[in-house]
């Protein structure tokens, strides 16, 4: 690969050119970010090795598009439409319904290919960028068939470049499974942050009552609310259902409680320590 | 200090221990359980120096008392009545009012210091026990006035040795604010495990979509439901009431879902971010 335009220089499109650089030391990394700071932060960091604007993407190998996916989306046409027959698209999303469906009839739709690479960390933007992030990790592509297989090929070397392992699925099951797995996971943190925030405000001191238990659970909630809301935009039926049946659990719950039903408090519990197998294949 | 005595010798109690052997090699440290098994894992592994029953609390300087908290309130009373004059019995239940009440006419309640140490994984058992697992975390004591001064001095010692800041609170503070920081944390990732194994029961594979931010927050869903059982059962009415406000905040959260009020959605996410400065003191 000559170069790479890596649109949206953060967390995500950060820590992928960091490594391809790393694996390609001669290619070329363009940067394209809205937000000049970002990217003059990324020039002088070395993240990047050149500022440009959209039109880079004309003559780039690959495209990285690692924005929120309310822009991601609205981009993706306009970049598909600048694009030379040899230039790969990829985007990180964690939504892939409207990107798919967004492009479905665009002339360069071969051009694109929908992924979404389960990792990140709480931080965002160019100075959160680490080496490794994607290691081990699971990258999940959609609707692989309507890529050009050149494409394919090429896009598969990148994601062994940064060590990912690759999972297929159809655009409408990724995102109904992601609101359970990660969607839902944001919601039950935030409002788990504000539960605390809100009944303590006048409790200066009660923080050093919290723990690692809390740190870990609420974790999340740091999470920034530029890429999240879109999220939840373009994905609301399949969360508004997640967090249904989330809400029915936890009035149940209560409901236990009150009849001082502890026995099923146990079971539940015991039930759901199987959680313990099931997070062993998660780094 | 000439011995220890540790009634539950599983992850608080063994990690009590193996810190305090290390500062007082020449210290006895003196093994109680009903669990057979786990009392001669403890002795095989040299967390305990020997095994005994409850009557070696009759000569013991130390006490620990660190078994789930039905057992420990109903046990308290019992050890009361075995120990000198000289003898410290400290607990580390996760709720104190049941345990200060239960002793507050016993003829020997200087003996007992009630104490909280924030502290703690979700693993359980004497090969769950680490060093350091105290150090630089809180220590929430309750009623100290009650404990004789020269045993509050002993205990301060301990606390010291194990590396632990001490905060001073009534049982009832304790109770009421722990729900918040400690409790609820327990139920909503107990209830986020449960609510994702049940829908993704026939998926077998959706668990490889699952990144670190899933495991994060459904970590404490590992715990035991021997030790949080009781301690739900305790502390109910605080519990139910930190319930009610979360199951509040996710039913508004999925109101402004449905009302496409994003603008909202992106509010509640940007207030919550503050937990970052308040996460700042945890380790």
């Amino acid at each position: 690969m000559n170069n790479i335009v890596v649109i949206g220089i953060g967390l995500i499109g950060g820590s992928m050119v960091k490594d391809l650089k790393k694996a390609h030391p001669d290619t070329k990394i363009i940067g394209v970010d809205k937000n000049v700071d970002h990217l003059n932060q990324a020039l002088v960091s070395g993240l990047i090795d050149e500022k440009s604007d959209l039109n880079a993407v004309k003559t780039a190998d690959l495209v990285i598009l690692s924005i929120p996916v309310d822009a991601s989306v609205s981009l993706l046409p306009e970049i598909l439409d600048l694009v030379s027959e040899d230039t790969l698209v990829i985007d990180v999303g964690s939504t892939k319904l409207d990107a798919c469906q967004k492009v479905e009839h665009h002339v360069n739709r071969r051009n694109y290919l929908a992924c979404h690479p389960i990792a990140g960390t709480e931080f965002s933007g160019p100075q959160a960028a680490i080496y490794d992030l994607f290691k081990n990790k699971t990258n999940i592509i959609c609707e692989v068939e309507k890529t050009a297989f050149k494409l394919q090929e090429r896009a598969l070397q990148v994601f062994s470049d940064l060590g990912m392992r690759i999972r297929y699925m159809n655009p409408e099951s990724h995102d109904k499974h992601i609101a359970y797995v990660s969607h839902l996971s944001h919601i039950s943190s935030f409002m788990l942050g504000k539960t605390v925030i809100d009944k303590e405000r006048n409790e200066r001191d009660i923080f050093d009552m919290a723990g690692s238990g809390f740190a870990s659970t609420v974790r999340l909630a740091k999470s920034s609310p530029n890429m999240w809301t879109p999220i939840f935009k373009q994905n609301k039926t399949n969360v508004i259902e997640t967090l249904d049946e989330y809400i029915n659990n936890l009035n149940q719950f209560k409901i236990l409680l009150e009849r001082d039903d502890f026995e099923a408090i146990f079971d539940e519990m015991k039930n759901t320590n199987r959680i313990k197998d099931i997070l062993k294949g998660i780094a």
